[in-house]
């Protein structure tokens, strides 16, 4: 998952208590395994970490690939590099089990944000553990030797520490751990292991689609983000959709003396503000006709999920200095599940002591729109351009010429209006209640979301091999995902090596 | 005057036709006096123009002002420097008359705009002469021998051959001429050539207060700035005043993913097109309460004046790309006589490539009002801040603290309240009616301004030394004042000449 999930500062957490024994015999397994092999997993994670994986970076995106799939092969999964064209290669592994009847795909992506090794206190593929986190002040401790337990507040410092290489190395321990109790996989189980997700995935639905049989599955998983604020199992049945555009309006030609003609030459940023509050009420409500139209509504068990989720509005606008919220009295979890009209950001000529009198010669404003499930990307763009035309412009794709300029009293051009729609996986459905019991037998009471805020390309993966997709994150939510830092608590590690044993054997 | 008129291009000029025979002897005098002295005039416009003028060029300034002193010595004009603190020397000349019971102040500025040489076609202190303008291929040719008369639509390329050397040549020339007619002055005259007003006049308010006997007079002509677009000659009685001010908007403390908190977390952007949307109709009318209060509307000779002055908008349209204008029907001259209010830029977070999908952290814009006479610049301001506070704003002058955010539901930091009120001298006056005679009687019909559209601090002056001001500029409005290749119309120089001569006989 590429957007990353806030850090909240949870003051109270329960933070040394033992978890109490999972119900599910396989995380029970795990935990057993896991117990007795701290030093091992870690240092075989270390390995993988210190393989650098920014996508652009080949040769290194191919070591890690190779990696992978000898862990795999390590632990009797067949694997293989799928490839095609540009791609960066998928690491595919199959367990193939004899009489099952569905298949379930388990992806997670084994490359990284790209970063500045400047910002970083500890070189971002020189895995480190500190014996807490940065902010607390955490400092670089040596592994503990085999057989000594971890700190399960200790983190691990390094690149894809969290975002994603660790689901991988909780799927391949989980694997020794079913092994060792002699558990059985029930299913047939496939691992899709990405190499250009912090690219943008762009190959990616073409690849899948040209190997539809090697991908197909009953259910992916999708194993990747962080866990609730309140580090309770988030089980994520959707993402919003997304899609953006630009608009710049014009004005005089070159930038105009405000005082030899202010009050006669149009000003392009006061018609660009003009345009942009009338789309949306004072409410937060989306004012674009017809914007609302074709959303499918949540069912009782979404709503029912939506409701119970833990509320985190209050300690989140502390966090982030807010005396109010847009949507209020509305939750942050209720709004996610409706769309957003964003403006990401504005510009026209210069503000501050780079201003000059001048009446702008254009004004522009960058959009996104988050788009919920029965919503039409496409659709969406055209309705808002019917509402800028319905405001008197004339719409253009490029730099209209003078004689353009000159025709129309006012011009917009958009550019920029490539998007996809929501994905949301009916919470109802077998499979999806089957999902929730298993990571409850795992991990007690999960948070669980019909959408996340974010935006994912669900839909791709859906539509390439005829899928649905349910997202299930093993990170602790403030683990620098993107940014210099990134970390994985320890405890993480261990809760997510004992959900990933119960997953893969439902 | 800094605010640089509109360069119009008017197709239709008849270039090359002599000018009629001025009414007034002095300008009689003047034209009879240049036609047989044109080199000389020139060469000696050349000389002036040679020393580099610009502000903060200390030496350069300094020799600008000793030679101008020379210059009206040998004129017999009793001059001096007139320094005050940190102010480049104030050059003062003057010509006692005995039995006159006024005193006429001409002002002008000889330093110049800051300029880059790299973009100029000749060395900006090198003075040529052009065949044309740049603009239509004008090739460098030598100055005519004494006694061949000059193109009169050749011109002279130089940094201040326009703005503000010309006029100080002029004056001097005129002298020249009116003594050689054995023409009398019947009025005290003053000349005040400013050394910084390039740099913002910042010190002559204190300057002309703390020796306001030298500088006093019953009406100030600033000799300053370009003549109307349709090449005929400008009075005008008044200048806009201005203020500005800085707007922020407060959002979360950091940037936020717009998936994860979009339809949540306030949108600063959002909020600043809201606000600034609520400031203005459609129609260009400021919907700030009582902004309008206290204007002085116009005398019926002012609003003659207004209805006579020539329409520049169709070329002014065509020129610029405009397909419409924000006043309309209103004419561009009428425009000006009101006060305007005008987005000078605006900007929060990024656009195009450079946006990110985020909640911006801030909103920001630049606003700048133009005033008018009756307006106050203090209250315009705060007016507007009255506004923002009923759109439920808490009002902040520096960045709040996080305390600070947190309380308020809406913060907007307003910085920078500068500013200066309108000028504008009844065209009603005895003295403004003999003014608008002389004029024409120099120059034929003029096109007479209540109040021009740009600001120039005029009230500085008026208060300091307690008088009126008009101004009557001589430059070509094509003249690329305050850009590369500055440049004066020979025919501007000459009428100038002519101009000035009666202005100094009246």
């Amino acid at each position: 998952m590429r957007p990353a999930l806030p850090i909240l500062l949870i003051a109270a957490m329960a933070a040394h208590a033992q978890p109490p024994v999972p119900a599910n015999p396989a995380s029970q397994a795990a935990r057993q395994w896991r117990q007795t092999h701290e030093r091992a997993i870690v240092s075989e994670f270390f390995d993988l970490l210190a393989v650098p994986n920014i996508a652009r970076d080949r040769p290194n995106i191919r070591r890690n690939a190779d990696l992978i799939v000898k862990m795999l092969e390590k632990r009797g999964v067949k694997a293989q590099l799928v490839e095609q064209g540009p791609a960066n290669p998928v690491v595919r592994g199959e367990i193939p089990t004899p009489g099952a009847t569905r298949t379930i795909v388990f992806y997670a992506h084994y490359d990284g944000q790209p970063l500045d090794p400047k910002e970083w206190a500890t070189p971002p593929f020189e895995p480190v553990l500190r014996d807490r986190s940065l902010e607390k002040d955490g400092r670089v401790v040596p592994l503990p030797a085999a057989g000594t337990p971890f700190d399960p507040e200790s983190r691990i410092y390094a690149r894809s520490a969290s975002d994603d290489k660790a689901p991988i190395l909780a799927i391949v321990t989980a694997l020794d751990a079913i092994k060792a109790a002699g558990l059985k996989t029930k299913s047939n189980i496939r691992f899709v292991f990405e190499g250009e997700e912090e690219a943008g995935s762009i190959n990616l639905e073409a690849l899948l689609a040209a190997h539809k049989d090697l991908f197909t599955g009953d259910i992916w998983l999708i194993c990747d983000g962080p866990v609730h604020q309140t580090r309770r199992q988030l089980v994520a049945f959707g993402a919003r959709g997304v899609v953006g555009f630009d608009i710049t309006i014009y004005g005089p030609r070159r930038e105009l003396h405000s005082g030899h003609y202010g009050n006669w030459a149009p000003n392009p940023a006061m018609e660009l503000v003009r345009l942009l509050a009338s789309m949306k009420d004072d409410s937060g409500r989306v004012l674009v006709d017809r914007f609302y139209e074709g959303i499918e509504p949540l069912s009782e068990t979404e709503k029912r999920a939506v409701a119970e989720a833990p509320a985190v509005d209050a300690d989140l606008m502390r966090e982030l200095w807010l005396g109010s919220t847009e949507g209020a009295p509305k939750k942050l979890v209720d709004l996610l599940q409706a769309p957003s009209f964003n403006i990401r950001g504005m510009a026209s000529s210069r503000i501050g002591d780079q201003a000059s009198n001048v009446i702008p010669s254009t004004a522009s404003a960058s959009i996104d729109m988050r788009l919920v499930k029965g919503m039409d990307h496409a659709k969406t763009i055209e309705r808002v351009i019917d509402h800028i035309r319905k405001q008197s412009y004339f719409i253009v794709d490029a730099d209209p010429s003078a004689e353009v300029r000159m025709a129309h009293p006012k011009i917009a051009k958009i550019t920029g209006r490539e998007g996809y729609n929501a994905a949301r996986t009916s919470m109802d459905l077998p499979v999806s209640q089957e999902v929730i019991r298993v990571v409850e037998s795992a991990r007690g009471p999960s948070v669980k979301l019909p959408t996340m805020g974010g935006s994912v390309p669900l839909v791709m993966i859906e539509r390439a091999v005829g899928t649905r997709t349910i997202t299930i994150p093993i990170a602790n939510h403030d683990n620098n995902q993107h940014s210099s830092n990134e970390n994985l608590r320890i405890q993480n590690l261990w809760d997510g090596i004992e959900l990933m044993a119960a997953l893969l054997t439902m």
